[in-house]
């Protein structure tokens, strides 16, 4: 089988998996489309490691939400699922071992950080997916969903006495305000970055989310 | 009592009859400080017409979006209610009058066209509070909270001829994306406001939108 027959055969396994989640469906598609955009300044990145990596990234996201005990973690997770899809494809096992890594480190929380350039791209295309103009989009997608109000937050130092971040995480999500995550999350993301073209990118991103924070805010003080 | 404290007590009205409803008491206080940006460029407008009006505008919305009739107008009922809080507030009845045809006039749909200044100032600011940077936080929080998905809309063209808009509404609102908000609904808005100073704002606005748009549109297809 050709390796785009096998990356075919591997989008539909992602749909079939992802269906009930189409958040994280379309998430897959930005990021495989920001693994091939750093791709292109890097040396010596092998695609076919990257795209089935790239693709199959959040494959466990959907169990990773439906657990109870909170013990599954869809970086470990997924990369066990990969690894079962990627043989039952005829990958080869060195290839399935690098797929496998790219998965499992493509997380800040696991403790297991990206030694490849294929890992080091899928994590930075994942990270920069919740910045720029989708991060906007994103993160008040979720205000929406939580039930947050519009509102200017002047209290970012009170708050942030109050509430800890922990793991990156966000502890009280009721509480929070996209103005907030701007402030004490989507800001630090660039320099947690692996690949120059990446950090570029986040920059870049950062640069028009700090434009938009800025109108918004002149916006709801009627000063435009 | 004074223009400031009569205005006290009717904030102290507002918050109680929205207090169930934060997103339009958030909406309410952004119109006010737009009302006042707009009346800077406007001469001879009455304040103690305009802020009444402005913090009173959507007086009725709770009871309007409560009804399971269908047949409330928030602006019909609330010209009423704002009658009655005002003469208990000892307004004139050549005010009362005044600002019961503002908030009368503040929406498309009524068939009442706004006649006085203030009316149309108040007209203006709502109507702007539905684009530019707060546009874009307000149509997606609502795509979050109707549980859309952030995807590319290529099929404008195909929606339009499916889906017709009635009223300024769309249709079904599980189908229709910010996207399509924005080319359909948001882009008309500069040319149905009244004053000169909205207009300008409004244009404003819908440049920062369209920058919004294209780099959102940009950064999904994995260009930037």
């Amino acid at each position: 089988m050709s390796s785009e027959m096998k990356h075919k055969k591997i989008v539909e396994i992602v749909e079939k998996e992802l269906t009930c989640s189409a958040h994280n469906l379309d998430h897959v598609y930005r990021v495989y489309n920001l693994c091939l955009l750093i791709a292109k300044s890097e040396d010596s990145v092998n695609l076919d490691v990257l795209i089935p990596a790239a693709l199959l990234h959040d494959i466990a996201r959907v169990k990773e939400s439906k657990d109870e005990t909170g013990e599954i973690d869809h970086a470990v997770l997924g990369s066990e699922m990969a690894g079962e899809i990627l043989r039952a494809l005829e990958y080869e096992e060195t290839e399935i071992y690098k797929i496998k890594h790219c998965i499992l480190a493509h997380r800040f929380r696991t403790g297991n950080e990206p030694r490849t350039i294929e890992a080091k791209i899928l994590f930075d295309a994942d990270k920069l997916d919740v910045i720029g103009a989708t991060g906007i989009a994103r993160t008040f997608m979720l205000a929406g969903q939580f039930g947050q109000r519009l509102e200017i937050d002047d209290s970012l130092d009170q708050y942030l006495k109050t509430n800890t971040v922990e793991n990156g995480r966000i502890k009280d999500v009721s509480k929070h305000s996209p103005f907030i995550e701007y402030e004490v999350k989507f800001k630090k993301v660039p320099e947690k970055l692996y690949t120059q073209k990446a950090k570029e990118i986040g920059i870049e991103r950062l640069k028009f989310m700090e434009e938009y924070f800025n109108t918004l805010r002149a916006e709801m003080r009627g000063i435009k």
